[in-house]
């Protein structure tokens, strides 16, 4: 199980950098901003999530996560660099993404003995933070906020499911991939099917 | 004393979450975007005070908080749905909320053993660093560095007034009592009057 | 050394504090909110370490650097207010800042047994997040991920060299200096001959 939750943690991190430095590109960042703007979406969620436990930060016990998520920005900056992609194309890592980290969170937060509610929000916070993070950096509304295709709705229907079915006295690792495959298959169907959440809709 | 400022800080959260609610509302955020910034401006304050003192994070001891939270952005987003608000309504409200946030800051710092300086500026800190949040989460300049209505000045009176009235030898209530009402009433005439602080006028 | 450390803290904390002052400024903040991004931009950067760190943030522990903060933006504030003041003026004591946070920061992450990738990124963080907060804050784009003339990389630069350093048997005071060094020569010369780093491109 620990193991498991290793391998995701590390592709999480993976992935996140990806779409950060895709993000930050559009800017017109140099190399350094990039870096920095990959490392924090990638180190971002799970930064948090550890503050907010008194729990040592991920990245600074192990390094592996650092580094991953270095090499990762870098290799993308080079591989794509000066490629007109279109954006659509990172929606699925980032999708991934989401479902691993959101997991990964809740784990570790039901590991600190944290009550449920606040182990499905870590979770949901571990999956978009880094996201957040990213947006703000650039200096734009966070993504999340505003466009409704189920993003930290379809992470908390997930980190929920969870904890369910581990209440339920299923597998831990079975659980993970329930989760996992609950996040992934709400923000997938409501990309395709553009299912969106009510709006405020205060005209002014 | 422990009670009162226990509903203090739940009454503060409300508060808080309201006018979080309105402002994410107006950007037209969904609900999911809507609750995220609803609890970052009541939860945020207090969190950076208890990152600040390491201190384990207030909602994490105890989900009333996050419930609340929680449970005030939802009942607004459906009761004020598509209501076009003035927004000059909900200064009162935030006002309330400075001031018990503020009060609740400082006793909490004090109580952690924080020297005066320290302690009346993380009072500073648990009443404005939800809204500046809110602010940058919704792409703004803090609203409180721009306009000078007396803001993070009343707050800190109030904290000071607080402090100081507790080294007089006062009673923790009345001195709470008398902080709160300090921080209100500044705000509030400030308001009335439109007392502005002096700005750095650089000319470009 | 212990002492020279300190000494290099309060200095950068005073004149990061300047820096702040004047970004906030521009945008006819008014003396509370100069105040409030003139100390995020001060003691931002060292907060985000320590608390990464899990060590009792500095100013916390230690008032004096709060007071230095608070009495460089307000002495700042009066002198130079409704100035006409050149940009590039402050380039300067921002790069001695940078040099002394960064070199500060990466000292403190050794003291507390980091490995060597962590502690220089811990130096990088201590010497920019400051100013990544008081663009923010400002509602920018951070300035350090989009102008490419060596900035974290200068900042990088000079904490792997005072870590080389060490390694290599030099003493702490001597290292301290000669990393410092390298990122004020690095800045410095970046500045004077407009050296950039390759940006991402993506045309669109």
């Amino acid at each position: 199980m620990i193991e498991l939750l290793y391998w995701i943690g590390l592709a999480a991190v993976a992935v996140s950098a990806l779409t950060g430095v895709i993000e930050a590109g559009r800017r017109g960042m140099d190399i350094v901003g990039v870096a920095m703007v990959g490392c924090a979406t990638a180190l971002g969620g799970g930064t948090v999530r550890d503050l907010l436990l008194d729990r040592t930060v991920f990245w600074i016990t192990d390094q592996t996560y650092l580094i991953v998520a270095l090499l990762t920005t870098l290799a993308t900056f080079i591989a794509v660099r000066g490629l007109r992609l279109p954006p659509r194309l990172f929606l699925i890592p980032d999708a991934i993404g989401l479902a691993l980290f959101t997991v990964a969170g809740t784990q570790v937060a039901l590991g600190m003995n944290a009550p449920w509610l606040v182990a499905s929000l870590l979770g949901v916070i571990t999956g978009v933070v880094g996201g957040v993070l990213r947006d703000v950096l650039c200096n734009d509304v966070p993504l999340i906020f505003v466009r409704g295709e189920l993003y930290a709705s379809a992470a908390w229907a997930g980190a929920l499911a969870l904890i369910g079915l581990q209440a339920a006295g299923v597998s831990g690792v079975i659980a993970a991939w329930a989760g996992m495959a609950v996040v992934l298959a709400l923000r997938l169907a409501a990309m395709a099917l553009q299912i969106t959440l009510p709006t405020y809709q205060e005209r002014e």
